[in-house]
């Protein structure tokens, strides 16, 4: 059998049984692993691999750009269990052919994230490669060992939430693939795609809360996503389709385009926006105080159920099929 | 200018220019990062990077041995700082018809080198890849602070060290070049080519000794490393050639093939054996105290000189120039 039909979700489940941890530490299945070192503190761990070919193009992506969502996409992870990211290893696998100028440019992007979130690179490898450039990025980061917020901790009857807008950076990715650069809207997408935020200080925060009880970032789309935090809880999703927060460039450009701004944002990937799920009496409350601080909303999009693995779509108080496609590495 | 002018090298040296790192961390440029941790203990941290094409052959090395130089490659790193291996982090990039076979023997050899060493593997991403398979591994470990060693402390009088036989490695790998696999000598080099000893605790035991100043891992040959090892401490070294080890099988084998054994062992790579260097008024003591404890013998083959940069390679009392190869992986 190839690996294509074995599908990554099994390959990743074959790893989680063969290699079993020391139970004081969280490992394979979250957005980082935490190592707990004895103080109030403990260290993250996440690592993300980009791959020429199937995570970006040359041609299309800058170098900058590049740089820059090496270190965000694993900004992303520590700050979705509400760390704070220190140190970076880059490893990278270069063609021989690769120009230095593209090469000073990504260096530049990586510095200019490195620089806004405060993390040091303090190592890493650099190789050859035959034909593909390779990029793989370690971070380290450390949060208060209370306050970790992991993908497991959703309860029946909780809000799920996110703290963003969803589909734009898959409806960036049409763009680009259906070549339509044109329209300011389109360019918005476009810039979710290859140069996301990653809202830091808001996973801090949200993790500081009690209320808040799961909590992971949207990297692979919101189904896939939700899917695994639904597994590690232990439980069921409801999601009220009309709540899906949409930004208006996707309304508007999915309306000209003639797409499903709905089917984007389930489906999606690449958000890096934050899901969580918060206790529903302390919601409210959770959402004024959100407001105030960081003059952004909460968006809720629908609550916990006891019906374990179960993603239900709600559309005028009636499920529906939603119209997704599951995003999987080896197919 | 494309990478394969520039040099690796420049690429690093340009990367530390670009990242000053807190000064009470060690970063770029030794065999691991040390980052402090407020107590006796530090952490270090290494990553390496095995390329389809660049790093291995697939239809060479078996699934399983690759496996183990994964994790084996980055516990020498550990080693020759004096540290201990706890935490591996492992990206891998599969096109999409890797064999689930071949996957399942691969992460065995991963753990079984987990297992030799104590390891405990905490995460990882797996991607797809369109052609070349590729691999990464950050491994985390722990050093006592005071007793880690560094490429920068030789000092001019040293004796140069090292704690195994060097150049089977390269050795081995011009044998499966070449097609040399019958003799039972070619198998021993081989097997050092494909299956790397890591003496994991001699690189402990002489950490803890103060009379052992520099220390790092021979991964890219003699001469190379060695180099970069007199660029950090700021001095120079004399390598006598009769006193290189050299396996018998080596020996043996450059005999029939007519091949020059001290070529390789000067300028091989990957023989994962430690380089260090020993104040000259203690290093009769340590070398007895060495062999009773590991039933195994330091090398002494030559001592550190005060002419910065400059390697000699002296044969019969007189200097002599040595037939060498510097690999950059980007040429």
């Amino acid at each position: 059998m190839q690996i294509k039909e074995w599908g990554e979700e099994n390959f990743i489940e074959h790893l989680a049984r063969n290699f079993n941890s020391d139970p004081s530490i969280l490992g394979i299945g979250d957005d980082c692993a935490v190592i707990p070192t004895g103080s109030d503190l403990s260290w993250l761990v996440t690592t993300d691999a980009l791959v020429e070919g199937i995570h970006f193009l040359k041609g299309q992506i800058s170098a900058k750009d590049l740089g820059y969502k090496t270190i965000a996409v694993n900004v992303s992870d520590i700050a979705a269990m509400g760390g704070r990211p220190h140190y970076a290893f880059l490893s990278i696998a270069l063609p021989k052919e690769t120009e230095q100028h593209w090469l000073c440019e990504y260096i530049e992007g990586i510095k200019s994230a490195c620089t806004l979130w405060n993390i040091q690179l303090l190592g890493g490898d650099t190789v050859g490669s035959k034909r593909d450039l390779f990029i793989n990025l370690t971070l380290v980061g450390s949060a208060n060992s209370t306050e970790i917020k992991y993908r497991s901790q959703a309860k029946a009857g909780d809000i799920i939430c996110t703290n963003g807008t969803l589909g734009d950076s898959a409806a960036g990715l049409k763009c680009l693939q259906e070549n339509i650069k044109t329209s300011k809207n389109a360019e918005m997408l476009i810039k979710a795609h290859f140069h996301p935020n990653i809202e830091l200080e808001q996973g801090i925060w949200l993790a500081s809360k009690a209320e808040v009880h799961a909590m992971m970032d949207l990297s692979d789309g919101l189904n896939c996503d939700l899917k695994r935090m639904m597994r590690k809880s232990k439980c069921g999703a409801s999601i009220e389709t009309a709540k899906l927060p949409l930004s208006q460039a996707l309304l508007n450009v999915c309306l000209t385009q003639d797409w499903d701004p709905q089917a984007l944002a389930v489906s999606g990937g690449e958000d890096y926006t934050l899901l969580f799920t918060v206790a529903s009496d302390k919601f409210e409350e959770l959402q004024r105080s959100f407001q105030r601080t960081f003059k952004s909303p909460l968006y809720a999009i629908g609550h916990i159920t006891p019906l374990i693995d179960v993603i239900q779509y709600i559309c005028q108080g009636k499920e529906i099929e939603m119209n997704q496609t599951h995003f999987d590495h080896f197919q």
